[in-house]
């Protein structure tokens, strides 16, 4: 049981940089991600990829039954709470440890996710999610968040040539544009930890607007 | 999705009533909710028998996921907002139902079962349990909870000999003393919800106590 590193974590400065990916389905997170991966790799800094919900072996098993389409009645609550329980596990486990070591992080949806999906799209209070981020979180922030920004129905058309969409991919269309507007109305509020990239534009563009905004 | 009895959803008053068995491992806690049971059935009390955690298809997952011995790094703040998780479907796909009916729900542990083992056994900040109590239950506390209380020396004898220990039965014995002790705390600071019973007693004697704490 990690109770030492419990209490610092969150609070410490890092030697490494913890960089998310966000934004609706189908808009290429996971390609800038790996794009992004392959840049940092060639240039000889330690990186380590990840994803949320999920990153951890007990996140991995919270995640499939998150995305399950077996929970239809899954309260409001219960899905954020399950969100947050991956989520710390994921921190304490992989994340901090790994900034610690001065490793770069880099994390295919985070806590932006939450307030997006579950707040922004569900309607659920903007204070609970605010209240569980620094439960499990404290202080603790991305040092930047890519928004891969492109109107619903191009992510949308995209997700769906993947095959079978899970529980949360079935929302509607009005849905994904409420999520999409919080992700911009977030990266105004805090312009040096977000930026907002055209997802319309070509990979290799938006690689360069990603590498230009880690500013390495 | 239950959005709208999300809203309403424990700070009614209810026709059934809530009645909570809480105790360390083998102090006869499913035992005797069974015989309260079949007691109420006896008076044509509509009843429904359920557990934490668990108590729903979701919450069978999550509890699979919590006693298994294969997280043994599983962080205090995962392991609490995996039980709040479970919890919170619990309420509002079972409980809040089944009192809104007027059934009497008889519930093998609850919220106090997290303030003993999380909160006094696992030294994680009560507050953290408060805050998520109030998030996930509101103002909803059982009617009735009933602490059956023994030695956790003989608890954990009936408990092994029932064969294999999961992660949490197999802490060690003073990690027991300190659970036993919350859970007397609790009751004597709110003594018109909790009853002591002396877990030590015959199955009849003890029966016995429990129906009379109840008065029909």
């Amino acid at each position: 049981m990690n109770t030492v590193s419990d209490k610092k974590d969150g609070l410490e400065p890092y030697k490494g940089k913890f960089i998310t990916f966000e934004g609706i389905e189908g808009v290429g997170k996971t390609t800038q991600l790996n794009l992004l991966a392959d840049y940092l790799k060639n240039k000889h800094i330690p990186i380590l990829v990840t994803r949320e919900p999920g990153g951890t072996a007990l996140g991995n098993e919270i995640r499939a039954l998150l995305l399950s389409n077996q929970y239809q009645n899954m309260s409001y609550m219960t899905e954020i709470l399950m969100m947050f329980a991956a989520r710390a596990q994921h921190l304490t486990e992989i994340i901090y440890p790994a900034l610690r070591a001065g490793t770069y992080v880099l994390c295919d949806r985070f806590t932006d996710s939450t307030y997006a999906y579950q707040g922004a799209g569900r309607g659920l209070d903007t204070a609970i999610i605010q209240q569980l981020e620094q439960l499990v979180q404290k202080t603790f922030r991305p040092n930047y968040t890519i928004i891969l920004d492109a109107p619903p129905h191009v992510g949308l058309d995209r997700a769906k040539q993947r095959g079978h969409l899970d529980r949360i991919e079935q929302e509607k269309l009005d849905f994904f544009e409420r999520v999409r507007q919080a992700y911009v109305d977030r990266a105004n509020q805090l312009p040096e930890q977000y930026c907002v990239i055209d997802a319309t534009q070509s990979i290799d563009v938006i690689h360069h607007n990603i590498i230009k905004t880690i500013c390495l």
